[in-house]
């Protein structure tokens, strides 16, 4: 095995090979599929990746012919299998989110109403398309006609995530448009203390003792990517 | 202003910048509260920002005295300020995520249940230090000691959100390990079958109408950060 150090986007894509083969052109399906909501990069990454990955040795690839046009077809190697099971006793590092429109709410105190609401309704739409999108992955689980049908009591598992996490962001987006919707009438002051009301009803336990000044985020946050290499 | 094209990371700085001053110290430990569940990206990623940022003229850096200790603070200029106001009338890119702990559910087909369990047991120990960080968040900004205190109306509604998220990934591991726990007793055809069961729970409408063979992600979620520029 070469000397290059692995990255979780190399895993993320020896994950993927190690649940079946894959041409180059589900590959690229599938990175927008899934890897945009687990491991987002770009599909030109990926290529990339997968290309090192065959160099190194731990993934094959095949051409087939689909009548008379040539395919790449990748499959994991035994290596690669080998370096997997490696990861797989490492911890995953925890979640991390890219929002931008959470950023747009952030500069609600320089951008206009208007501004901030356009972005929470881009938000919105965006995360309909894809409650829709969930809604037709589902069926085609229960229709029986999945990518990874074989392996659907795991798939059903994270659709269940995806759908709980774009739900939450639909009801949060609903009541913030409805906040945002009483800025015109309320000075900053007002709105201040109408946040400290909403503040008190946010269902998270506060510190039965007192905290620091200014809370630290846990340590585990930071935790990076790390893989022990002897 | 410079030619250099501006990045989503810059417009996250800037923005930081624009709500109000903050010295090196004091990004440094936003970084790690704010920008890594928003726009997560390297302390040194950021800190070269700003300071390419300051030389393109959109940031200002002055040297400040605490006692002995010198300081540099960062504050927005107005020329950073009508970048930024342009950058509001784009919309926001969709929502993406790292979670490496559903990349290790995903590859449960390969790896041992004792693997998958561990990781999320992981995801759940990292996401319960969260919440516990989210409750001394909230009770921050309820004590009146938040770092943007004057903007709590706009804060209370991303804790709001965080807390939401945090909430939903906890009742999903909850349940999601209930789930492998009935995988040492079961065959992967009875595991199949009872998943079909819970995707039928799963709360997202299916289609009315037949979908394509393979659904294809919404367009919207390919939109690339985008900055128009004449």
């Amino acid at each position: 095995m070469s000397n290059r150090r692995l990255t979780t986007t190399s895993y993320a894509l020896l994950s993927q090979l190690s649940l079946r083969p894959w041409s180059t052109y589900e590959l690229a399906r599938q990175s927008a599929r899934y890897f945009r909501y687990v491991w987002p990069r770009a599909e030109s990454a990926i290529y990339r990746e997968v290309k090192q990955l065959a160099q190194a040795g731990l993934v094959e690839s095949r051409k087939e012919f689909v009548g008379r046009r040539a395919r790449t077809v990748y499959s994991i190697s035994k290596a690669g299998l080998a370096e997997l099971r490696e990861w797989f006793d490492t911890p995953p590092s925890p979640i991390a989110m890219e929002f931008e429109g959470m950023l747009r709410l952030f500069v609600a105190p320089v951008a206009t109403t208007e501004q901030v609401r356009a972005a929470l309704e881009q938000v919105r739409a965006d995360n309909l398309q894809m409650i829709d999108f969930g809604g037709e992955v589902k069926q085609e689980y229960l229709d029986g006609r999945g990518a990874l049908q074989d392996q659907v009591y795991v798939r059903a598992l994270a659709i269940d995530f995806f759908v709980s996490l774009m739900n939450t962001v639909d009801a949060w987006v609903e009541r913030t448009l409805g906040e945002i919707a009483t800025w015109d009438h309320l000075s900053v002051t007002e709105r201040n203390e109408r946040a400290l009301e909403i503040l008190a009803q946010v269902p998270v336990d506060t510190p039965a003792a007192p905290t620091p000044a200014t809370p630290v985020v846990p340590e585990s946050q930071r935790r990076s990517p790390r893989y022990p290499r002897g």
